[in-house]
């Protein structure tokens, strides 16, 4: 679907069809074409009326693109991706942003699952100086949004390994591990696609490309900075899932301790009296105590109880008990 | 709640309102604006009175930022991060102080948690040297201070360190793991928070930014070195945790061992002889021993005696025991 | 075997002998020489007819080159390397193809292996364009094709590691860590040939070497991104091979945890139980437990009911069932 | 204390006050003065006599600093870690030696542990060369005497280390985790103090600081050299003792297998031959074994005999024997 | 013992003393001296006739010195390592090669252990174009050799990393954690001294000293090539021999969790059986199985063939059999 807004004159309206003397700056009109999931003559606007270079447009028009920005002759190609909103799963879901800013006019080719886009294709005609400060400042508005609804997603994420953290002291179940895999590879997807991203930024905030004016390189700067925030954030997590690892491993070490504890002393309290009671059960006969028959079961009884405070003894004074 | 001090002709005092010929250098007034805080009208100070751009307010007003040094035109926005004095708990918890330094004027933006700031607010009418040395050497008293406020706390966690350290070897507690996790959270947070202060302090030091005279760089690179060394002391810490969760799990495992050659000791003492005593149990007519029936129980004790000094004879050759 | 094609005037014929003319730009003829695993004599080609570099020719008659870019006077010589097909085998294998790119031609050497060449060889004398565009652009063409060549490869490779990650949760195979670490070792291996030759690329697209036009850097640029994306695949695949490893080895300390406390809690059970069994088997005289003989029978039961379920209590309460 | 030398005429004598006019580089005299752990009134000399910076006097006076190199105007301050001598002990103990570098004079500031200082301060006088040759070759000779004092250490602690890689095949000392741990401290102390001081040295070696003559720049390229190879043999220690935790960690597995194996065969061997001495054993009438009472013992004992010699038939074809 | 080549005129003779106008490049003639194991006295013609820096003579003479390459006056000193033919032992040793590499002689320090150099001695008289290339052209020839001789030995490395990964699998060897260890020594060994060498090699290729002529400077591009294959080698190697140890460590507790399966079987199916023969072997009327007293013994047999066959089902549902 292309949706076409120019702004001439103070007002903001669409049209249907491009004319290209408002490609030339000193028209003084401002442009903005947003193609959300371009059929393949849709996509023709791109290399005819704008004249793109061919490679741009076919990674334009291709499907998962990596975060970078590449100057072209009089325009500047920029990927970026956009988070998904997620009700249900609990994984990240990406898609990108692709922008094509000239001196007049900007360019976005999406899959259309841009909620940014979406909102702002709703508020342009509305607003007049969403257009009326220029593509530079249109384009920081969309960067800037698609930024910010990392936010949310970001806290979930957070929130999943803090729980992680606090069941990894409280039980032990089988998928501990599979959980702590998923975070792990969420957070490595995260850091991902935001290292290249905080490079694009970078370099729009330190003006490498010349169309940018000090004013709107402080708004990148801005972005910039929530961007290396996040990466920040992803490299803690990736810190922070390591721990619950380690913890996890040493926790499981610990719990065999435990079980085999519990495991040696009472084979070792009772394997001594089952020796003993099977001498007396042998058709051979014994030595006798002193003090007749029924003395005899009394001598036993006392040995057996002298062995297992012996041994539970023992087993205190190594701290086991 | 807002504070303005005014140095001129030699006094330092407290106004309640800003004469906007203050800001100009030639005026020859040092002014000094704290704002802890702030309510949104009390920030209208900032962008109204000092113009300053929204981007650099916006920030200042938002709860935790990064650390950072941004020049703007006429004026540096500097954000550092102070600790709090933790009584009671044993975590990190830090605060943001948002400075504006410009050619006349500071102005400080925090939560009112700063004690550094409570401190020189109390000084400053009657220090007159304190805003008489003008704003930069005002600016480097804060972050001298507040960069001093951490070795007390620095000075505790290697305390705990060293505590973790010694219990690794102790004792097995199930609490440890917890508490070595834990630990490593608070260096994580404590190098995550000062190397990006470090970074500030450096470009400060190499006087990237052209308003600060070669002595005020000597005196940022004398705090620079003190943080410098405390992010250094962060690694060291990572790595002596690091080093602490090694030797808590390789001590689980020497225990299990342990454990398992009790558990081993016993039943390949005792197995052997209860089959003995199991097969003398039997309904079913064995070899007699030379020697008649009481014979026989002697017989069996010598063997049962062999068997165990055989076993413990093994088990000393394996170096069990 | 030596192919050469020669484009002029607009045509493209393959001939058998090479006018030394025609090396010449100005003669504005284009040459493709393609050496399929050459034989001494053919290579003479090289040092005589080119009058390539000695340690050029030998490295490009030597079997496996690292890849690189290397300036000599008048040409470039660069060593890429391309993926083997592989229909049945699992493991990576790739072969390296040599170019010689100067003004007027492409000299391309390798041992016969190389897809990519044979296609081009095919279709070089249907198609004028393909020499018709100049060494360089013919020489990006080859490159083009050959780092497309990987991506299947590629995802052959993610399909064993999701394979892997799934199998190390639900199977305890044997094998399982042999297949990890030779999946490593091809991750390895991977980033291993990626690595420089995205190094070599990120120069052609930089355009280090005068030889090449903005819009061919522009094309090269185009490439390195593709071989950017592959060496980030080979880092997450690292990451996920660590961590499937990882969960491997929790796993295997899980089921051995599981198999101890099976193990405990049914000795725990039946010692106490055969104890008294034993006891009961002496032929000592026991005391008589009230009511006669065969209540004596439903005494013991009852003990042994009753340890049984205190035993289990205590587990359950350990949350060991 | 503090000793003052000057150097005046081709002699080098012990004074006990400093003329100004020897500061002056054009009046010819070259002066030394050591401060070893100065008193408040006595480092009154380095504030009033020499004027240097504040923050640089404030450090020479605390306690450890980090190694660093600070240009001042018309001095170079330089902190450096000498060793100490550990007659006894068995970790590192460094001690910093503060210089003041003019261009006419050193001085020395330092805890009175230097023995580097306290050798030269008694050859000062008998050897007038030493100051002759003017204040960066005195400094040149400090410096590399300190260097040369770490090689001893350097060489017991490899030697420590190549005991503890014998220990762990050796031996499994509880205490073997705790002296791992000590050395790996010792390492990263060594690696900690070593880097700076490498990096102060190469840039006195790269001429940083412009009072340094070429001369003099290859002695401190070739005391560069020696702290290099003690940084370099830093990491490698470190590696080296990863390794020997590693080994630790995978002997103790080994062990508690072999425990196991024991265990489990004595277990399999006499468990089942118990279950059969057991129900000969029981009250209840058995079928016969052909061939009448006696021939009963040796049927049972032969299959006893069977059940073991099976049992370690399978123990020896799964390789645990 | 001090070799002393001169070539003048087309023709190469060994002489015993040098003449000082060689040193002179206008004097046309080539000089090699070859100092191997030199005696103090011979030493002094490093001093003496060529006026070395003492450094450089010193660091000449002493043992072991680090690879380097350091430019003095009208010289180039470098320090490369040779690889020792290793017949027996499988460790890796070496012997660092000094050279003085000035405008018309070539001086070379070594122990005498360096066979490159013995060979080049035998052919220096017959070969006239060894010394006519001029001294870097034969310093290079030196270097080429020195190289390639690491090669077989890097071979014979990788055949034992081969067999150690065939072993982790096969067998269970006390001994294969010492032989990791070992591979792991020589392969940080081989990092060690090859990372140094590739980065004076990198100099001499960038020419970064003056009197390296194009050609030569092409030429040692390629031993470059070839110390950095070997480089990357040494860092595939280590990667392989952690692979390993990760590997035998799996398959350690694999194993253990083999053994501990058997032990947990045996006992589960036994321990029950025992029970109910000690239950029927007490002298304690029991209650009568309906049918007589011969039915009796099948309703036992019945019962535990019941235990046996439902534990076996139990633990084949869990997959452990």
């Amino acid at each position: 679907m292309v949706t076409i807004f120019v702004h001439r004159e103070g007002k903001t309206e669409q049209v249907t069809s491009i004319d290209k003397r408002w490609l030339n700056r000193s028209a003084g009109a401002v442009l903005w074409v947003d193609l959300a999931a371009p059929s393949i003559p849709e996509s023709l606007i791109l290399s005819e009326t704008f004249a793109f270079h061919p490679l741009a447009v076919e990674d334009a028009m291709s499907a998962l693109q990596y975060p970078k920005a590449e100057a072209y002759d009089g325009y500047l190609y920029v990927v970026l991706h956009g988070i998904h909103y997620q009700a249900t799963g609990v994984c990240f879901a990406t898609h990108d942003v692709d922008s094509f800013l000239g001196p007049s006019y900007l360019v976005t080719v999406h899959d259309g699952e841009s909620r940014t886009i979406a909102e702002l294709r709703d508020h342009a005609p509305r607003n007049p100086k969403l257009l009326g400060d220029g593509p530079v400042a249109l384009f920081h508005r969309i960067v800037d949004a698609m930024v910010d609804h990392y936010r949310p997603e970001i806290d979930k994420l957070e929130d999943r390994i803090d729980e992680l953290e606090e069941q990894v002291f409280d039980s032990s179940s089988p998928d501990l591990v599979r959980q702590i895999l998923r975070e792990k590879r969420d957070v490595a997807l995260l850091r991902r696609i935001m290292t290249p991203q905080r490079d694009v930024l970078a370099r729009l905030a330190r003006r490498d490309f010349v169309d940018i004016s000090t004013e709107m390189s402080f708004r990148f700067r801005d972005v910039y900075d929530h961007v290396v925030r996040i990466t920040d954030d992803a490299l803690t997590f990736q810190d922070r899932i390591t721990g619950i690892l380690d913890a996890h491993l040493s926790n499981v070490s610990n719990r065999l301790n435990e079980v085999m504890k519990v495991l040696t002393i009472v084979s070792v309290v009772f394997l001594p009296l089952m020796l003993l009671t099977g001498m007396y059960g042998m058709n051979v006969p014994l030595p006798h105590f002193p003090g007749g028959d029924s003395a005899q079961f009394w001598w036993l009884a006392g040995i057996s109880v002298a062995i297992t405070i012996g041994m539970l003894a023992y087993f205190r004074r190594r701290r086991w008990l």
